[in-house]
């Protein structure tokens, strides 16, 4: 049915429980017709993230999520109908569309996206992951040649970029991921010069072994234990990116935080930053011609995991959240 | 006994224990005499600092205490015979005696302070207290005129300082100290615009009301529940001046950090910065300067707390930890 619109209802927010896809119903609507100032988009490919489990949480840097609401997420979508000078139909743009086959959206502050081969790239290392990577490690980060920089959920789509974003500016490389299978593909595939298996235990005689000399930069995707670890394990002087807080986002909030603050902050005189990629958006035009040049170099090496099909979204997000993924997971919506 | 010299010693670490008379002990040996390279020093007053139970806990910018050792700390200190060329009797030196009536020490890297009426302002507002308030607050916090700044511990030889600076900047200034009395003091007497009572309860409720609108800037001096309520209240992109974590170093070591780490990093923009008076000594010179001018002119004004008696000094930094002190607490030799 060309008309019908597809759509993932979040029907109930996870209360402190993990979520489940019984939490998403999916449903079926009308196809939607753009006003004046408005576009018809047709979504593409839907960006999962840490971050849309984080949104049921509470307000973050954006409104929290309701019960009832048509899924939120970020996606490369098609325009079909355009009501605003600034697109045409055929135009690719990224934008909250949420999960759904299509959006209507006010069109004004749409931005075209580039022709690029494939898309994806679009949303990978030319979007927020690899933006977030470029920008949390060396505006946050820091790191200088010959320093130690340790990431975590360094398998992921921010994570495995950070990675080789520093060994291309000449660190030693640690990255900290679930499993051994992931660990090889960091140090064989992405020139990692260590990685780490959290799932394995003994993380902090793990970082020990790997890392005698301390961590200059930590690049947190994680928060909780790892977090711990690492901020036991860092140099004088040395900071800490605050990216994320995957450990933390699916299930009840944690009592605690980490051992050792402020005490710790305090007597190895660390910085430790948090932010997000929105608030570096005057640069990203630099950034990005940088990327482009290391992929097309060869040196940054893009990973991206495609499922197929608007309605394994759900369990593509659930999946995410329990570490399946390698690179930059999205869903092909039809 | 003119030639006697009396010394506190640390007669056992306390092993978790809140710090008390019986971990220290009062012995006496001869004067001792200074070799090559020497100089013999009488110390005048003792700095009592939440610091040196910090030491006892184990290494922190300097190495851990052991028991059996003359208890270490900063003084005040008159050179008495000197073999070196650089110092001569009489001269004042600001240095490690321990809690001695005199100690001899390499004196190549003393440096002889100016002469000042009373010479225990060299050791509040123009020694490590004002310096520390002075670089925590200006580099760390870099609070700008209009914004919040809240401190802890803010009846404190550092605190106390913090918020007069803020407030010499155009700041609005809170402090958060123990009991009704001293948030007067620091209201009617120090030009506060509110003081919190964290012994009163309901902190974050105090806060909420006396800062609706956030905190810019919160200088550290606490950790613990008084860090965290202010986490709590942060505006976005605010900074975070970590100084000390009195509130964790008499007693054993909290299990767990504050909650929000680093989930409010990230969403707040925040930046902790933690950091130690000496990292800034290349800029000792120009603080200074600014602080004596704010002195003359009567903006800045200096409290301190002295207590008579090297025998008093276990008392004296007790008491301290307990929050008995108002401005900066030190100890009158003899």
């Amino acid at each position: 049915m060309a008309d019908a619109n597809r759509q993932i209802v979040l029907d109930r927010l996870p209360q402190g429980d993990k979520l489940a896809s019984e939490h998403f119903r999916l449903t079926e609507t009308a196809r939607p017709t753009p006003g004046e100032g408005e576009v018809l988009l047709r979504t593409r490919y839907i960006s999962l993230d840490a971050a849309n489990r984080a949104w049921m949480q509470g307000a973050t840097y954006r409104s929290a999520l309701t019960s009832g609401q048509v899924m939120a997420g970020g996606a490369l979508a098609e325009v079909v109908e355009s009501n605003v000078p600034n697109l045409k139909a055929g135009d690719t743009v990224f934008t909250d569309t949420g999960w759904q086959d299509y959006a209507v959206l006010p069109g004004k502050r749409l931005e075209k996206l580039p022709a690029m081969e494939p898309m994806t790239h679009l949303m990978s290392v030319y979007g927020i992951a690899g933006l977030t990577a470029y920008f949390g490690l060396l505006k946050c980060g820091r790191p200088k040649a010959g320093e130690t920089v340790v990431v975590s959920a360094a398998a992921g789509s921010v994570g495995s970029i950070v990675g080789q974003i520093a060994r291309i500016k000449g660190c030693k490389v640690v990255g900290v991921a679930g499993g051994a299978e992931k660990g090889r593909w960091l140090v064989e595939e992405l020139g990692f010069d260590a990685a780490l298996d959290y799932k394995a235990g003994g993380l902090r005689q793990q970082m020990k072994e790997a890392v005698p000399e301390g961590i200059d930069v930590y690049f947190d995707n994680t928060g909780g234990e790892i977090f711990e670890t690492c901020l036991f394990a860092m140099k004088n002087f040395g900071r800490i990116a605050c990216c994320g807080a995957v450990s933390q986002y699916d299930g009840a909030a944690p009592p605690h935080g980490p051992r050792g603050i402020p005490g710790l902050i305090v007597t190895k005189r660390l910085t430790l930053q948090g932010f997000v990629v929105m608030d570096f958006d005057d640069e990203r035009g630099a950034a990005l011609k940088e990327l482009e040049g290391w992929v097309a170099s060869g040196q940054l090496k893009v990973q991206e995991d495609i499922i197929d099909g608007l309605e394994n979204t759900p369990a593509a997000l659930i999946g995410l959240l329990n570490g399946e993924n390698r690179g930059k997971r999205m869903v092909k919506v039809r």
